[in-house]
């Protein structure tokens, strides 16, 4: 279950119908989990995934997206991000998973992305593929490459607008946070009639650094985790890239506001896009183009920083509620962790 | 009094003695606090002042410290970054006063620099100079210019080790945080032997965002104001330019966790220093020195992230525990927000 | 002479009709140039000045352009970048001046925006001003502050359409470059349809490091100076504040073309703005607003970026051509630099 | 022939002995080139490869270096970045391949130092890889994805310490530059007992936009091509993270000086590193290190920058003057640019 539906709310702001990223219109997110051994006693497992996380349903490169991104901090392996920062847009699916799957989830995506755009490499350049990830190697075997690149394709073929599974899923598989199973998890915040959808992959924190309740459940993993997240922000408000920044900064809020403080060993990167212009990638001797951004002075503005420290924080809480207890290599179990225990 | 003896305790990490960025060995404050009516009728009144932040006692310039700057959101005026940003040093005081104040104070510290270093301007290049600023014109005239070079003088050469003053003093005096009165505040935290000093010049926050407490004495202003926040951080711990723009990064999760979204409006601005190393300006002939520098996978490096979030936290809690109500401008009064009360 | 006037040219696009950053619609620039002893002796001279680059005639305050700043070497003391590049937005005029000038002429370009809009500091917040600056201390006794509030005033009030003084005038009366008098420079490019123009504050290089010609005059000096260039670009291109900042970064491969290697002392910045759109300060309940930005795969992009290479190589060498020989303090005299003698 | 060799030289600096990037200790350079047919017409072309900068020839994880690096323009897909500007180090070797061949070329290394560090991922975290691109879809068919994972180990497998090869070898086999045929190119200098070499992979500029010689061969393409270049910077000069970005930034003053303006489409991306440090990455319960760096107002540092412009531009015009002219896909030809006839 999500938090909410627990009693617990986040923040101040409405939350949209399914509280989820998808709620922003045309957001797309399909997960594709591995879960099996990968020898006979089952010392190597995988435990892991992949999910695509789509800014609309058409052709992404033909019509790309606003976008931003902020690194939180830096331990991490994300790719696509030096093209979305010089150029504000994002022209591929956003992909999540493993680590050591990136190259892999790269490869699928790319290939979906040149068969759709036969243009692509042959006449008109090429194509940035955007892959975050977290290390999911205390239940996974991250050595064994158990991600290929159908995975990824198949993940960007599932992906429907529905309200998104949570917790133990795609990507979210293996992941680990604050001791407890973590993964995949969303939320959204309406403000002044737009919507702002977060979804994150959750990997981070020390069982006892978790700050929003009083004591875990007690079965959370002691090993400390240097961890990652990757939050991926979504909206359906009118923001230039610059404005997505900031809005993406944010972000940090909601992450510290759970109990991190951002650890040194940690890849915490935020992906920020809006739906609301369709960039056109061809567009013979156009020389100029309008768009439409919000005028930062409004409580619009303000309205959506909030939306997006709110959003975060309720997506980690997901992650962490949704999240089954999982199996994975050399015998490992991490555990849900148990809300209502803590809040009583 | 500040929130500890009120027996509130923010985070895990102890306090330093003096619980004030001066625990850090070295650091000096001085405050200067303007408080007069400049007509008759005490419509145009000054309710500021110049607070003044010193790494060391011995000449700043010759022996300058590593330095780091983070601006969390950029609507402010602080100046002397780019060049701390270029070099990693500071190699002046850190001066705090009101937004329209920054010329005079910078004026100031200049005279002051050039004093004491002769060789500035005629033998040896120039000199930077740190001023970050907050708007405190809800209370005070700012437009009439109440701060004057020598008072930015005078604040330098008052500046002492003991623990600082806090509240509506100096640059605080006339600033306004989460609709109550604010300005200075400070904190300190020990961590494996090392001192993380903070120092906040609070001016942000509407009333109903203030997170930490269920209610407010309700008698806060409710005029919206988007402020500012100053932020400067001292450690003795040995860092690189680079790892304390990694440390000061982690002052915006602090301030996150009192309520702020850093809003649009906000100038919210860290300034980080080390004093373990003094870099002498002069040093002819020398090709290479050493410095030494944390290990960043050593639990240090997490010690001192959470340090600076913890102390920036309660550093804001205290500017506003430590702040008596102010009358300023135009009969406009700013009440202390009692803490008791809230917490009850 | 400018060095087209001598038979150079630079680069192959076509110059504006002025060959001066006046050529972008409404931009003015105006010079005050301090010239005389300061002691009957005159070892102590005043050999400096203000100049005041404005983006069009109208209140600068009200109505705002899109800006950017770029640091291509941040040892220096420019005030105003950290508002720039939050908000993408110039709200006042852009002033250059000697390094100590700085807060004399930021207190007379407040005072004369003050002036202009009784809102601020009273009802409506703050204003952010930008002034740039290069160390004149080898000609100007700079440790005895000859610029006055009332100068950078005076500046702003003379600034004209007209095609700008430029060598030793205003910011550039003690600037030395390469050895010689360098100081203000100008040029500008038409690209498709639009204007991009450039204002230098030249100061830099040693005289064996200009590259552009095979032997100088040789009667530069051979002091060593870090020395820095302030570049001011304009353009009348409707661009994002993300494109502005992609056509600041060129600025420095012209800048490069002439022989700087942006030495360690030197704080070489980039200023930029486009007038195509003014955006209002004032727009109570307005949510949203359009921009209209290049289409940045249209070779229009190029053209600009090409433009801002050859406008700033053009208008550094402008700023040695137009330099007059200038006599400062302690008798010391910067020659002129003969083109002519040069390029035969 | 190496330009030199043809009697030209570029800026004042002594190169080094080999005149390559491999002049610097230690530091080493593997090429794997693929050059076949993809069907039998010979319409697809395999024309493309791999090559490998190892900073030395032990374990590049568990012996990290110092590294930073600078996007110039960032229209380009370099992975690995994010990890190297939050950390100052480089934990594995710095692959160059063609746009399409970056997650094979991940793949590859990942794999390589997984078998040699089989601690990684399982009980010591993770490892970043750097891969720089351009794209080579003129000659080569990109999107048949020629490059394969073993290229990569085989190219890191033949990495020696010899003057490397130049043009049309290894990543370069396919590139294209100012309409000829480009690729690999080195060039080395000697700044006061230091040595700072650079290799680049060349792929950008139109025919006319080359800018040292007064006309070409006049048989180079004239397709616009916004390519992109990829500069690897090494020295033993012992720099700071954030030093190495300050000399980084200056290969960007060489590469304007060749013509470029750094074009909209163009991935332009330096990656700097320094062998001057091996950092352990296991030093169980140490604290703190120290490290040596140039003090930044001694001559060596300006030395340094000029050196990295110098290398930066001898390093592209030798990827020029050793390429041979190429046959890629489609019957397409590349010519190789004849520099004894344009100095003439």
């Amino acid at each position: 279950m999500k938090i909410r539906e627990l009693g617990l709310t986040i923040g101040k702001l409405p939350a949209g119908k399914k509280n989820c990223i998808t709620d922003v219109e045309g957001v797309r997110v399909g997960h594709v989990t591995l879960d099996y051994p990968l020898d006979e006693e089952g010392n190597e497992y995988a435990c892991t995934g992949v999910t695509a996380i789509l800014p609309h349903g058409g052709n992404l490169f033909k019509e790309k997206v606003t976008a931003a991104s902020y690194v939180i901090n830096g331990f991490g392996k994300t790719t696509g991000l030096v093209q979305v920062n010089e150029l504000g847009v994002l022209e591929s699916p956003i992909m999540l998973t493993n680590t050591f799957g990136v190259p892999a989830a790269a490869q699928g995506t790319l290939e979906y992305m040149l068969d759709e755009n036969p243009e692509i490499g042959d006449t008109t350049g090429t194509i940035n593929v955007v892959i975050g990830e977290c290390n999911d190697s205390y239940l996974n075997s991250i050595r064994l490459f158990p991600v290929k690149p159908e995975h990824a394709i198949e993940a960007i073929k599932k992906a429907t607008t529905n309200r998104a599974e949570e917790g133990a899923v795609g990507a979210g598989k293996g992941m680990v946070c604050f001791g407890h199973k973590g993964g995949i998890g969303s939320s959204s915040r309406i403000v002044e009639g737009y919507t702002v959808g977060c979804m994150v992959l959750s990997n981070f924190g020390r069982r006892e650094e978790f700050r929003s309740f009083q004591y875990t459940s007690g079965n959370g993993i002691s090993e400390t985790s240097d961890g990652s997240i990757i939050i991926v922000l979504a909206t359906d408000a009118p923001l230039s890239d610059r404005q997505l920044l900031r809005v993406a900064k944010r972000c940090g809020i909601g992450l510290g506001r759970t109990g991190s403080h951002y650890s040194h060993g940690s890849g915490d990167i935020v992906i920020a896009l809006s739906t609301a212009h369709k960039i056109a990638h061809f567009a013979d001797g156009v020389t100029t183009e309008t768009r439409t951004q919000v005028r930062e002075d409004h409580s619009l503005m303000n309205g959506l920083f909030a939306a997006a420290a709110e959003a975060t924080e309720e997506a980690i809480l997901n992650s962490l509620s949704q999240a089954a207890s999982t199996k994975g290599r050399a015998g490992r179990v991490v555990e849900h962790l148990d809300f209502m225990k803590e809040s009583n």
